[in-house]
């Protein structure tokens, strides 16, 4: 049985020199025992979940400086501390990404533009038995590129009308999850090394299928990093579909395309490291 | 590993005395070994989504009248018959809601408005080793009362704010899903019955707690009908909070809400019969 | 020059036997000549959006079972009086759809289930010059029939590629807004009955284009209601398009169809009664 | 009475040493006398909105490389020529901001990050006996700082609970059009001069008001560019609300906010050049 609070909407401002500004979406889910409230609607000991809410700010104000994933974890504790009915707290804080403007070729100080849908995730999972175990990962990552991805020597039978492609556009809003097995890390630090790997998988390495370009960065990660227990990627195929104007009697060079979104392939792919336990 | 096509826009059509129309929403899901694509882009024997998509129009065209369960079944053992490589198949069929329009007091032969974001869900697990397990659900039931609530008796601590009301406007929009133990169930005519079930329970039942509203749900459902063995169910918590308009030196009678979509609470309740085995 | 909030968010019970809610979106503009703040950041006379908003729930707890046209009339006035800088004030009160919900045959006293995304809108145009007029309308009203409409002898040119059809599914999300010429009008009352017209002549009367069915609707709205200046009707085409499974050598009985959302055709369509002057 | 084509998705690709990508989304709608189909349902001379989708495609492999500007120009003179029922032809071309990604510090030639939800606009307004005139602007240009921005001696009434700030979080997804006066003018060279005005506005003019910023904004761009006629912003204020957590005894440093959507301000201003007449 698990209740918490969704969406809560977190900006955090440093004023150093240069502004340092987090803009973040928290979310908190307890796990437990809350039998009495489900049962017989006894609420002592449960926590309203604007409780949490507010847990959420006064605990950013304690150190507004505070990277996310530490955050994280003292909100675990928290809420563990709170109350005997939980067991186990999952913080999520998505950070959506401002790209800082320059301004005469120098980083502007406090003017920011937005990087789109992109979030960067900390994860804590907060367990009384167990501790704690950190998962960072990036949200809709979007990437697209115009060449080196091909679809080729699939299954074909009675249903099958897809031609086959050696050059096609790829495009997919990558979500990405990794699981740390140790706790000493430099999780924040690693974040911008393994958001360039993903991307430079998706750049610079042929494309045979998207589920061959989410095991590589899936592996590629594992490899790269070894307090990196798992990964999971979630790849949705944003289609670009060449625009046949033969019909039209006109030369079809493969440059025209319709962009659609429904419907889509979809892609998971999680790769473990040899030997690792698997988190829960 | 798994992959598969989202978002399959399928519409079927009976033109009988009264045209039976439905709008769902398809989503397939393979799950099985596909390595030879990940390690090497050996696309061999997979199927592309494409051609997934294809398949879902052609055995809908099939037997347009066919109920959601049967075609969700149906399409399983399909993509199960196409490849080795495949050992599972999850179908989702989430049917939008158009309420038949009358005219002169009867029902129209063909005419509906939209009933909303509310969805009938229909899911077949197809398992090359173990056959066929049904779920059925209701997507976005969202349903409103305007006393009847209370929320009482909860913790407090230095970080809460929340007062205690004895009489709240209560509202979510509620996402149920229901595990079958048996296939030989009448699955669509139990739909109507599932979902009164729910909607009695939300107005006709005394809420102390979000919590002890979703449970008690869950618990009736499981009473019900002895062929369900499990009950999962989310409940975002729609919030309607008072304006307190004394601080204008006004009356404030509790008769003006401000809503809020951010943040929210969100509260989980899973019940499983006694003795049953839970579905993987 | 204008300004204003929006999305004000603005929920209303009154506790009879029946308890009455209103679930509403407010949008507030202000027009005016706003030139100190624009020029110089002299912001004397302003009225920030917040006190907007403010004002939008101290008006609506002074009564809280006021029709939606008398607030937005009321909060013209209110903001008329609050600046010699405003000239004209724009109120939109677009109130959600809930129904009823039936407890053992009745009307259940207290509660609802979403009635989807339609809206009834209700709007105050009140200018310091010439007083207020009012505007009303539906916003999202999605309507389907499955039968009744074709789409025939249209041009054909070598761009075309759209087949002749003598029976197709016809949907829409209808946005409609009706002007009144007078401000004496069962303003309210007149909601229900325009709305069945509308809703009447989808279903009933066979479509040649949506062109013709729009244009339709709002002559019978002008007919039918000696104080309506002018009707506009915004519809865009939702369609369904039919799969071809003769491809895949299956009998193709129009049964199946592809839902789309990309791309769609837009119809608008302005009526007005002859010899009106148009309001600004 | 108008009617048209909306989200018809349209990507372009021009395989150079640099592939040029292009992904936009074009909406066209036909002004003109649609009387016969819209009273008697004769469709003779109307362009399916099919066809004008087909159009679309059609008319940009004649030039995959083609500005949108020239594009949109050439569509307009297209559609005036199939129909003597249309009288004026508006396009929008709305192209979603992708950035070149870089590998080993060059451009890559392929690869492309979202650049989010800005976009770049083209329009083309063709009227048969007055030719064409254009507009460029940009969407969803969604800027924050952190500090340049104060809200101060605003009226103050009874309903007034804002305080006065010296020191706010300043944040916008601005919306913008620029009507040219002229059509021999390098309408797309312009784009990022005129966007790069607007963001320096943003970030290094201080802010006594959104008013003030939107409006130095639009003056900015008629001084710099004498081809422009007209300006329209539109600006929403994208709140980030102190949280205060004295209420929890803690200092309160003004570094914690709390984010939010609704409700929100909206700011609308046009700048005219002295003596220019207004496009209708």
């Amino acid at each position: 049985m698990s209740y918490g609070k969704s969406k809560v909407r977190l900006a955090r401002l440093v004023r150093a020199d240069r502004h340092e500004f987090s803009d973040a979406e928290v979310t908190v889910r307890l796990d437990g025992d809350f039998s009495a409230t489900h049962l017989r609607g006894d609420n002592a000991g449960l926590m309203a979940t604007d409780t949490m809410r507010n847990v959420v700010y006064a605990l950013a104000a304690e150190n507004p400086g505070e990277p996310s994933f530490e955050l994280a974890a003292r909100l675990g504790r928290h809420y563990l501390g709170c109350s005997d009915l939980v067991s186990r707290v999952h913080i999520t804080i998505a950070e959506r990404r401002w790209d800082r403007l320059t301004t005469d070729g120098n980083p502007h100080p406090h003017a920011f533009v937005s990087g789109g849908d992109e979030t960067a995730i900390s994860e804590a999972l907060t367990d009384r038995a167990t501790g704690v175990r950190f998962a960072g990962g990036i949200g809709h990552l979007t990437l697209l590129k115009t060449t080196g991805s091909a679809f080729r020597g699939f299954a074909r039978d009675r249903h099958t009308t897809l031609p086959e492609t050696a050059d096609r556009i790829m495009a997919s809003s990558i979500d990405v999850r990794w699981t740390f097995s140790a706790t000493d890390v430099p999780r924040a630090a690693l974040h911008a090394e393994l958001r360039a790997l993903i991307v430079d998988t998706f750049i610079n390495s042929f494309s045979d299928s998207v589920q061959q370009t989410a095991y590589t960065m899936g592996a590629r990660l594992i490899e790269n990093t070894e307090s990196i227990a798992e990964v999971h990627l979630s790849l949705p195929n944003l289609h670009y579909i060449p625009f046949d104007v033969s019909r039209f009697d006109q030369d079809g060079s493969n440059a025209i395309f319709v962009a659609t979104t429904e419907p889509h392939g979809q892609i998971n792919v999680t790769v473990v490291r040899d030997g690792a336990t698997p988190p829960q």
